[in-house]
């Protein structure tokens, strides 16, 4: 299923969050206002914010709170995305150019920080202290999992149990925030706010390999910036791990995070990675991970949203771009 | 009045509020423990600490809610240093080598980030809506002044208006937050707390321009930093304005703005500032703002807290460092 089939329960007050997303724009200085209307405009799958909507349809549905939360999920991934792409020095994203490409890095880095801040004001929104408090801790996890990412770059001895806990703080941890605040502030009962919290941490990993495997296998029109970009920056993921205990002697992932400079080796890993059934064994990591997230949805009361995080889980798994 | 002797009545608490935040040093990853620890034990004055604990003491003194508020406030300041010298690429702060330097600048952006969410964990603590949202408020602000730095530097246009302006963003609006946050926690009537944040507000912009005078009179060892690291990274402040103003045409400045590696226009433009009047009138605008500070400190009961507040104005005009 499309996502638009996905959301569709959703659709007018997804429709309505990007409306309050864009009430940011309105500023004081006009090339802040530019900036936040580039950055406001550019597309995304929106998950996140939809995952808090629809984690918020089983028990009270309080949009109210609901929409600053969503929004400030959308927002904080936002700015991580901003920051990510100045450390990597990523010019291109979703195939457009980047705020580190179009301003620089000091902007960057400051713009980053500004939409931290309204990501904070939206989530303050909410009056609920749990959430606000959620929402900083999930901000730590995330950007101790970057600079995790950041210390663990070129090493190429990294355990699988590394790589889960990298991805389950790079992203999971910002799925489960989106789908447990949902829950919570739509009052559910703690057990629901647990089975959804999980949920959203389960779909965050398989969305994470996914990405991971798409990074070698789509193309540079798919994923709106070049391919094999995890190699380039040294960051060894799920499919590269395959290929090193596949070939431990002579691997091209080997030479290239030994030999930094040469793209033949990125090349080769892709083609390698494409050829093999290392794709394939990967996806099954990830549909595993996606039916971990769906093992507990049955408790929750049936409606068009348990449907709709059903057919996410198939769709992030089975996603192109 | 030294700082040890107008912090004497919040001695204990503010040693307490030390000890909350090197708690934050413990932590699963040794590299970033490694850096929480050097970041915590940088020293610095305090002030803003000691601003939120002192504004508590006029009403209901709860240490529970203002010991996190107050830790929130330092962390956050801490969190736009790591990411100021970042972006200026500066090598040291206090006599210190900074993150940037020891670390590089993709750690920066990130420790900066892991300190904003800690610093949003510590406000969450306060349970108090108002002081929440504020927090982020006011990180809002201060991120947009700091790019309105970045987007006007090297420009002779700018107006005193606008100097206020960004100097209110960037210092007076963390200031205002650490004075007004320690007011509302108290429980201080209305008034009071809009006492409390105009005399942190005109605090803070006296602090600055003190600042931005130290900058081009003090020596490397009391700044603990480079003389001159306004001029040198395109920053227009208070003084090197009066200095344009002064001489319009043929002026160190200027042509340090239009020709940006010329060091000897750097030097130059320091001696003729402390060769002239304009130190003194640049520390009669700041002495102007330290008396706006204390107008209504009068209404507010007399304790100990309120005779530190004057002293602190005191201190912020004289300080050498």
């Amino acid at each position: 299923m499309e996502l638009s089939g996905i959301y569709q329960s959703i659709e007018d007050d997804l429709a309505r969050v990007k409306e309050y997303l864009r009430s940011i724009i309105k500023v004081d200085f006009p090339w802040l206002s530019e900036q936040l209307d580039y950055v406001v405009g550019g597309g995304g799958k929106g998950i996140r914010p939809a995952l808090t909507l629809l984690s918020g349809k089983f028990y009270q549905y309080n949009l109210q709170y609901l929409m600053p939360m969503s929004g400030s999920v959308e927002l904080m991934h936002t700015a991580t995305l901003i920051h990510d792409d100045a450390i990597d020095k990523s010019v291109s994203r979703r195939g457009r150019a980047t705020i580190y490409k179009l301003w620089g890095e000091e902007p960057a880095i400051l713009l980053g920080d500004y939409l931290f801040a309204k990501a904070g004001e939206f989530v303050a929104d909410t009056h609920n202290p749990r959430v606000i408090k959620l929402f900083s801790q999930t901000l730590a996890t995330i950007s101790s999992g970057e600079l995790n990412q950041f210390f663990s770059a070129y090493n190429l001895k990294q355990t699988r149990e590394q790589y889960f806990k990298k991805i389950s703080g790079k992203t999971a941890s910002l799925f489960s925030l989106a789908t447990a605040s949902g829950a919570i502030l739509s009052e559910a009962p703690e057990k629901s706010v647990k089975t959804l919290g999980d949920y959203g941490h389960h779909l965050g990993i398989a969305f994470q390999i996914v990405d991971d495997i798409l990074d070698f296998i789509g193309t540079e029109e798919e994923l709106g910036k070049p391919v094999g970009s995890d190699l380039t920056q040294g960051t060894l993921t799920l499919p590269a791990m395959l290929l090193l205990e596949r070939y431990p002697e002579d691997n091209p992932v080997k030479r290239r995070f030994e030999n930094r400079d040469d793209r033949d080796n990125i090349k080769q890993a892709i083609e390698m990675i494409r050829n093999s059934p290392i794709v394939d064994e990967c996806y099954l990591v990830a549909a595993e991970y996606s039916a971990r997230a769906c093992r507990n949805l049955n408790e929750l009361p049936e409606n068009s949203s348990r449907e709709a995080l059903f057919e996410l889980a198939k769709y992030v798994v089975a996603r192109k771009k």
